[in-house]
């Protein structure tokens, strides 16, 4: 089954930034419960962008999230310091977001990944930067998990992110996205697989129209795991359908359940509805 | 670029059934103008359920409708007669609904087709009934597709259904569907590959999401024609979505043109403007 990690709580959003600089708990608290409640196994704490914050930010952060929701936490940082500081705190197995094959990167990260067996991320993006082909990503990847094997870290703590590009700048860029996951996923069938969900789209209007359907393509490749909005319902709504036409919702339990909670339509208008199809057909 | 057959004017629909009975010309009329405008490229004319008037029907539902568009017509009826009368009268080239692989129907409209140089749907459904798994429905589409290689019928002029039934009563339905959709695909390459879109959500509820979530699976796989409603607006979206990811749209150019025509999104709810395409779609 697909799981979800919840990416609101993103020190780079501005009125997320400003709750973590004010040690609004309340703010932090309810942002990470309406994930949990709207399907979000993992919650994702970034602090930010300020580095000599960073490590206090995020053990507040982390602090503050436990105290809200029993999810995990996926520590989404770069610092090693700042790992090191909340792992010491991670109540249920965090996962690390996330590991490159950029060496300073991999370097201060790597030991920390073994030594408290945390899941992570592992971005298919080498020292010479993104990688322009999907042979490119599986060369990196595959470097990676030879390393991460090496220091005893099963495959199935690890979720190999296929690093999503915008079809923007990039025609063939889901493409590229699609046709990494189905290789990752006929390679190295133990590791989870994770990804970004809304690079896609950026830079074009209607972006959760975008998202929903890449979604569901990336699904039936088999992605397993993305980092995305749970608050966005009609993206709920599209992996609900998709679980379901992948035949992994029996008796289309899940479905009719998500139908009857109200979850699978846009939330209703304020105002009066016009006319449906049935009007004029 | 994926093709659509319109397929609102079908006479088992109460307000269209009674609109031929009428002979209700403006209306049809205007059934077919917006199928056109909403994308369709051929309009399916199904004339109901009245054998003994069916020649009638369809006779003037293709007058009718070529009076008000340029589009190539589908021709759907399993009545050679009714095929016979309105081939004849087709100014561009038509689609039969269709042939099976059962013999009454395949014996009375085999020659129709070859002779009237028609396009056809092929439903992989033979004497046996509907086929469960993908093995059953290749076997019956290959014996067809042997069949209409041997009347000279080239495999350009085949749309090949893979028979979609609804994940309401079976788990694998959508994947059983998916699954010949790509083995028609591997099999026979020159053949165009169609299916009845909205089979697969029958007996659910918010069957416009399940549609529009198959839509963009199904066309992942190699569908590349299907009969749906164009006035769908959501599902048109889909479809938009679906082959920007698919790297079938350059520089993003119908998805920026459809999001500029406002037809990404649903419809702001309406203070109802009155009787119109914009108030229907």
């Amino acid at each position: 089954m697909f799981r979800i990690i919840g990416e609101k709580i993103n020190g780079t959003r501005k009125r997320v930034g400003a709750a973590i600089q004010e040690r609004d708990a309340a703010f932090i608290a309810s942002l990470a419960q309406r994930q949990v409640a709207a399907g979000a196994h993992w919650i994702d704490v970034n602090a930010g962008t300020h580095p000599d914050r960073e490590v206090a930010d995020l053990v507040w952060l982390v602090e503050t999230v436990q105290a809200a929701v029993e999810s995990p936490i996926c520590l989404d940082s770069a610092n090693p310091r700042a790992l090191e500081a909340t792992l010491a705190l991670t109540q249920r197995t965090p996962m690390i977001n996330s590991i490159t094959g950029e060496a300073a990167r991999l370097d201060g990260i790597l030991g920390l990944v073994r030594d408290s067996g945390a899941d992570v991320i592992v971005l298919g993006m080498g020292a010479g930067g993104m990688p322009a082909t999907t042979e490119d990503r599986m060369t990196v990847l595959r470097e990676l998990v030879a390393v991460t094997r090496g220091e005893g870290i099963g495959d199935d703590r690890l979720f190999l992110d296929p690093l999503i590009m915008t079809v923007a700048t990039s025609t063939g860029a889901a493409m590229i996205a699609l046709e990494t996951i189905r290789q990752i996923r006929s390679e190295f069938p133990d590791a989870h697989i994770s990804c970004g969900l809304s690079n896609v789209s950026f830079g074009l209007p209607a972006r959760g129209l975008i998202n929903r359907t890449f979604l569901a393509l990336a699904v039936a490749a088999g992605l397993d795991t993305a980092i995305l909005d749970p608050l966005d319902r009609e993206l709920g709504a599209a992996l609900v359908a998709t679980e379901l036409l992948l035949g992994q919702d029996r008796h289309c339990l899940r479905y009719t359940r998500a139908f009857r909670a109200g979850t699978l339509e846009p939330l209703p208008s304020p105002v009066e509805p016009g006319p449906g199809p049935a009007a004029v057909a």
